[in-house]
């Protein structure tokens, strides 16, 4: 069955036999679709940063190891699939989700074969699909009841439509909270070094109308200060027990300017970003990038090219500055460990039921 | 008699009778000196931005005036050279120091003619150049006193030997205590959008030995929280009556931040940044620049070309967050209405000895 998501930005497109693929790379000058028709172009298209952000991540190669089943068709079976599985597990080494969505995928073929495989899995891709943007929306109608009515949020990064199934995480909160009319504006932070508010988060809400403003990481303290933010919304790359949460270098800055200037700081992020394994924020490793993304921008420089950097890629903002944490399941108000300890455990009981 | 401060990165070298300038427009990349051998070319090296920062367009515009006056010799007369005196203060037409330097140059000049004329406007221009250079590095001391040893210090925007005679405001402060082995090391943000940080601060430090590490804007926070920073030191665009501070785009996110972690935040200024007219931060009206500023970095479009920038100039850091204001004169420590005041009397009263 196909999925194309109603949002303007939805970056994945399924047709049943064929997955097609918003090429991020080229955002937001040019938007280009590719087909992608087999695990070997699900493959290249996640390594080569075609499609980006860990739920999108799974999808494309849940719905690349579908592809390739319906290739092989009557001659499908498991074992002659684990080359797809190993090529496309391969394709980015660090993406939790991509790992989760193959394990699942493989769970669900057990000793099928042919098109009973074929079928199984296609299904199951479509319910990973499915099941994502139900929790982005859920996350949405849940987190859009923590603003006010009229509310102008800033945001960072980019956990919108191009990250996810086709709604968003933190930029889910606020797609919902606009389908409210419940939203004045947002704004955006460029996010340097990367860039993903100027060059997706910006594109994604000027394509669905939602008034965007751009501004440079450096504007927040003086928009919070003439009070012109209500709220500020990020994504989370990983949630410790207690609440500290890891997500794009600059967070922590946004966090200490809402908690002066008492602005709600609202996280999203679903389940699987909490990782009860971790204590607290102190046992994060931040991943060190290159100094050459501060140094040259798309390839012009910048700054001398034998200038230190220092250049993480993200940074811990600790549990209390962090008003609310929003999941699929509820909201965290305040989160601590004890918590966020009986949030997973409602999660464990309904994954019971 | 030539000028040419001892400071590697110094922008602006006199020989009596030519003037050099660095090319700042081609930093970091390339080194290009520049002749200015008369007013015109100074007014032109003024507008098309080979120099920048108040203080060494007002030291240029002095020593333009001087070349003019050499040039016309024998005829030099203040009627012959009102030309030149308008063709230079139309080359910026914000910037304080320039008129004041050319009104400075004016009263020298009285009713002398030719030589006498040349001679005065000269010994003048070198006055100036020489007087701020003395401001500069008495400000150095000042603030150099107020870090602890081995500091490790943030600074935003260039406030350098490029921005002044040759030592620096924020930089000056900087470049002392390094040369009193005060200090560890420095970070330098980038400073978004304009990049000053990447491409001048970066390159001035390096050029003099000292040693810096470039970060994005949005690092700030996480190296305070990890203790890696002992001071902010950053320059300062005009200081209200009671200690309000109007700098570059990003000072007051360093503000709060600094405050959150409890580390000194120093301003370093010139006397005449003071500007007892206004009584407070809400009376700076502050200067919206193009979005396309922060939509394109160095013509390289990174947002969609339609996105609405919001691009202030400036913000405002209230007297309560700011430890201290250095200027030439001494230090303001937890600066108020009622100390600045007893400053500027002091420096009145030193005026008229």
């Amino acid at each position: 069955m196909a999925i194309t998501p109603t949002v303007n930005s939805a970056a994945i497109r399924w047709h049943g036999d064929r997955l097609q693929l918003l090429d991020q790379r080229h955002l937001p000058t040019e938007t280009l679709w590719l087909d992608i028709l087999d695990s070997q172009q699900a493959a290249d298209a996640i390594r080569d940063m075609v499609v980006r952000g860990a739920p999108a991540i799974g999808i494309t190669a849940a719905y690349g190891l579908a592809l390739e089943a319906q290739r092989l068709g009557e001659s499908a079976t498991l074992a002659s699939l684990q080359n797809a599985i190993a090529c496309l597990a391969a394709s980015r080494p660090t993406a939790v989700n991509l790992f989760w969505a193959l394990e699942r995928l493989q769970r669900v073929a057990g000793d099928l074969q042919g098109n009973a495989l074929c079928q199984a899995l296609t299904d199951d891709a479509e319910s990973i699909h499915r099941e994502d943007l139900a929790a982005n929306q859920a996350m949405g109608e849940f987190g859009a009841d923590l603003l006010p009515d009229g509310a102008t949020v800033y945001t960072h990064c980019n956990t919108g439509a191009l990250a996810t199934g086709g709604h968003g995480t933190a930029l889910g909160i606020i797609r919902s909270a606009w389908a409210r009319q419940q939203l004045s504006g947002v704004y955006a932070g460029e996010t340097r070094p990367w860039l993903q508010g100027s060059r997706l988060t910006s594109w994604e809400l000027l394509n669905d109308g939602i008034p965007v403003t751009l501004v440079a990481d450096s504007c927040a303290g003086q928009l919070m200060q003439q009070g012109k933010v209500q709220a500020v919304i990020v994504g989370a790359d990983r949630i410790t027990a207690n609440g500290d949460t890891a997500n794009k270098i600059g967070t922590y800055n946004l966090a200490v300017l809402a908690q002066h200037h008492q602005i709600p700081f609202i996280v999203a992020a679903p389940v699987s970003t909490l990782d009860s394994a971790l204590p607290d924020g102190s046992h994060i490793v931040i991943e060190q990038r290159d100094g050459s993304e501060v140094r040259a921008i798309q390839g012009k420089p910048v700054a001398p090219d034998n200038c230190p950097v220092y250049n993480p890629a993200f940074d811990v903002t600790p549990a209390a500055l962090i008003t609310a944490i929003v999941t699929e399941q509820g909201v965290i108000h305040h989160p601590n460990t004890e918590k966020l300890k009986a949030h997973l455990s409602q999660v464990k009981d309904r994954r019971h039921d």
